[in-house]
C-alpha cells in the first residue's frame, strides 16, 4: 500500500486586534489544521473564520487546547491538577468541535499546545487526563502525539487513534525529544534540509539527531509546519511536493490512522 | 391537556475558589439548570461539575452565554459587533455542548446571561445573531426569552423552539420588562407571593405589574428562579409544590415546547 | 513667546509574543509615549520595555488606560458605573507610574484609550470619574483630551493640566469629533496633507473639517500619531521637521502646558 | 527593649460579585494588610474599598502579588523567566501603590502569594527577582518572607527591610517549610494554640515542628492569619490579647524592621 501523510499547522492564532500567521495564504497548502481555543491564543470570531477556512480548502478541523495562559502563548509549563486538565481540555476542544458542527464538519483530532504538548509527551498522568477528555468527547477523535511519548501511549492504553507527528523544522535529541530553542541548532531552516528530513522520516523512518546518530521511531503519520514565518508557505508547497515525489500521498491524517 | 411548566435556575456560576450559590441544594428540585460558560462565571472544572450534578437530579442541561466580562459578571452592556456575539455564543454553547456530550446527554436550551440577555430582548440584530449561533449549533435547541420579546421573535423566526420566561420573583414594567434592580420594588420576596405570581402567569397569562396594571403575554413555559439566595431552595420547594397544586406538571421544557 | 507643541504616540502595545507597531523605530521621533497599560493591550514585561525605551530617548511617559477588553483592544463600548472607571484608571496609570520609577522617572500624563476616550469626550459623567481618578494618584499629571470636549472641561474643573489634542491623520467633524472609521474619509493618508494640517493646527488654531468648513478650536498642545502604520515614522519625522520649519517648537508637553 | 510583632492578613480578595472573606470585620484587628492586586483575586475597586478600609483602622498597606492565574487564585506553580517575574511584581505593586496615594498613605510591604511565595522561598532567582522588582520601585519597601528562606536572603542582599513572618496556624516541618495542606495535620484549628505557637514564635523563636522536634528561627516580626475563616475574626482578637498578655506590642511591622 502507498505511503500517506498529513501536514498539519498551528492556525488561529490571532486574538482580536493581535495578529499572528497568514493563515490565508498557508491554508492551502495543508491538510490538518489545530485551531487555538482561546486559552493560549484565538478568539471565537478567530476560530469561526479560521474553521470557515478550513472548510473552503478541505483542511480537516483539530483543536489545539493549551494551558490557560495568554500572557504567554500557552509556553510556560504550569502545575494543574489531572481534573483540570481534563476539563481545560474538553472545554477548548468542546467548543472547536461547536464550531466545526456551524460548517457542517466534524472534530477530526486533538493536539495539545506548548508547554501542555511538552510536559504530556513525558508524563502518563497529564497524558491519561487529556486522553480522557479526548474520549468522553469523541471516540472518533485523533490525538496527535510524538511517537513512543507518553502522551502516544495513553492515547492507545485509552484505545484512541493516534497520529505519530514528525517536526521537520525541529532538530531532535537522540531520545525523541527536540533540542531546546535556546540551542541555535533548534531550528531547521533550509528548506531542502526540512523536506529531506520529513521524507526520510516517512519513508525511513528514521531522523538524524543532533548529535550524528541516528533516532528510529514508529511509521510518522502527520508532520508540522509552523505557519508563522514568511517563509512558511514556500516551504508547506516545497514539502508537500517532495513527500509526492518520493511516492508519499498527502491527505487528512483521518483517512488513513 | 395538563399544564406544564420547567422550572430553570442559573448555575455554574462558581469560578476557581470563588463560590456562588450552593448547587447542590437547588439541583434536586429544579427541571433546567443555565450553566455558566466561563465568560461571565464558570470555569471548566466547574462546569464539569455542574453538568454531572444535573445529570444526577435528571436536570436538563443549557448553555448561559455571557459577554466576556468576569470582572463585571456579564451584567455591563458592551457594545460588539453582530459577527461578535454570534461567535461569542457558539464558542460558549459549544463548549457546554462538548460537557453535556461527555455524560451522554445533549444540550437541551440557550440562555443568554445578564446584559446580553436585556439587550437581546429589546434589540433585532443581538437577537438575531443569538438565534443564527443557536441554529448553527444544533437545530434542536431552544431559546429561552421573555414572551413577546425581541429574542422571542428572532427565534422563531429562525424556526427555533422558544421556551417563554417568566420571572417569579421579579417585578414586572407594563412594557414587559423588569423593574430595575435600583427600584426598591424589584425584588418580590415574600414566598408565597412569588408562588402565586408564578401559578397565575402560567395559568391565566399575567402578571399584576408594578403600576397596578394586568400585563397578559403568551403562554409561559419556563419559570426562572435565582439560586444564589439563601431561601432559594425553600422557595423553589414551595413553588413547585404549589404549582403542582394547581394542576401544573412541572418538568423540562424540551418536554413539551 | 515662540509655539510649543507635543508629539504623541500610543506605544508599548504587544502583548506577550503578540506584537503590534515598531516601538523602537518610532520612539526617537516623539515627545510623549502613551503606554498601553494591560488592559487592552500591553503586559508587565512590555511596559518595562516601553518605559527603559521611552527614559533612553528623553520621551516622556504616559499611562493609556482603557476598558478591561483585550478581546477588543479597549475600542468596545462598555457602560460601567463611575466608580468602576475612576478605580480602572488609577489601578492603570498606578502600574505605569510604578515602571517610571523603576527608571527614576514621574508619570507625566494620562490619556483615555479608544472607548473610553471617545466616551469621555461626551460624557459628563465619565469624564469627572477620569479626572478625580488623574486627581487622586497625582495632582501634577496632565490630562490630554479634545480642545473643548468634556473631557478637557472636566480636567480643567479639577484644576488638572490639560494637554489639548490634535489627530493629524484624522478627518475632523464640525462638531470637533472625529470622523468615524467606517467612512472613507476618516484616514487622511498623504503625508504633506497630515503635516500641513497638524501645523495649521498649531499655528492657526483650526481644521478644514469634512464638510469643507472651518473648525476653530483653542491652543493644541499636543499632536497624535498612530505607530502602527509601516510608515509611520517616515509621517512623524516629516512631521517633526515641518513644525519645526514653521517655528514651532516639538517638546515635551510636560515643558509648556 | 520590649518585644513588637506585626498581625498580617490576606485581604481584597473578592473580584467582581465574587466574594471572599469579611474584610470589615477582620481590618480593626490587624496591623498589615496583604492587597490582592488583580492576578490571582481583587479587582480595582474591590482594591479601592481595602485600602480605603485600611485607612481607616489605621492598618499598613502591602502588595500582595502572584501568579496570573485568576482561575487557580494564583495556588499553581508557573515556569516563568525571571524577567516576567520582576515586570509582575512591580505592575501589580505599582498598582496598589497608586491606590495608596489616592489615600495619603505609602505602601508599606510586599508579600508574595500563593504558588510564587512558595517558590520563592526556595528559589534563588526568583528571589532575586522579586527583590529587584521591589527595590526598584521603593527601596523603603519591606518584604515579608519566612526566616531563614532564600527570598529572606535575596531581600537582604538587596538591602531591603525583611519582615520574618511566621504563620501561628500552620504546621511546620523541619525544614521550616509549612505542612502540606494534603496533610491532615497540615491546619492547626484549636485557637488556643495558635495564639501559644505564636507567642511561642515571637518570645522564644521556635516552634514545636509536626515530628515533635523543635525548629528554632530568627526573630519573628509579623504573624500571618487567615481571613476567609468565619472564626478568623475572634482567633484575630484571641492573638492579640494572648501576645499583649506576654508583653509583646502588637504593631505595624514598619515602625519596627
Amino acid at each position: 500500500m502507498k505511503l500517506q501523510v498529513d501536514i498539519n499547522c498551528d492556525l488561529g492564532e490571532s486574538y482580536g486586534v493581535f495578529k499572528i500567521g497568514d493563515d490565508k495564504k498557508i491554508m492551502p497548502h495543508i491538510t490538518s489544521a489545530n485551531i487555538a481555543c482561546g486559552f493560549h491564543a484565538g478568539d471565537p470570531t478567530v476560530i469561526m473564520q479560521t474553521v470557515k477556512l478550513a472548510k473552503k480548502h478541505n483542511v480537516a478541523i483539530g483543536a489545539h487546547p493549551a494551558f490557560p495562559d495568554l500572557m504567554g502563548f500557552g509556553r510556560r509549563e504550569m502545575q494543574l491538577a489531572n481534573e483540570e486538565i481534563k476539563d481545560y481540555v474538553i472545554y477548548q476542544a468542546g467548543a472547536i468541535q461547536g464550531f466545526a458542527t456551524t460548517v457542517a464538519e466534524r472534530l477530526q483530532h486533538v493536539k495539545p499546545h506548548g508547554a501542555l504538548y511538552n510536559m504530556a509527551t513525558k508524563n502518563e498522568k497529564i497524558s491519561k487526563a487529556i486522553a480522557e477528555a479526548v474520549k468522553a468527547l469523541d471516540k472518533q477523535l485523533i490525538i496527535f502525539a510524538p511517537p513512543n511519548s507518553a502522551l502516544a501511549k495513553a492515547a492507545k492504553k485509552a484505545k484512541l487513534r493516534v497520529a505519530h507527528e514528525f517536526f521537520a523544522d525541529r532538530a531532535y535529541n537522540l531520545d525523541g525529544s527536540l533540542v531546546s530553542r535556546k540551542d541555535p541548532r533548534a531550528i531547521i531552516s533550509k528548506p531542502r534540509e526540512v523536506v529531506n528530513r520529513a521524507i526520510k522520516a516517512v519513508t525511513e523512518k528514521r531522523v538524524i539527531c543532533v548529535n550524528g546518530e541516528t533516532l528510529a521511531f514508529e511509521s510518522i503519520h502527520t508532520i508540522c509546519v509552523h505557519g508563522d514565518s514568511p517563509s512558511a508557505t514556500k516551504l508547506v508547497v516545497a514539502l508537500k511536493k517532495g513527500l509526492e515525489k518520493a511516492k508519499v500521498k498527502v491527505t487528512q491524517v483521518g483517512n488513513f490512522v
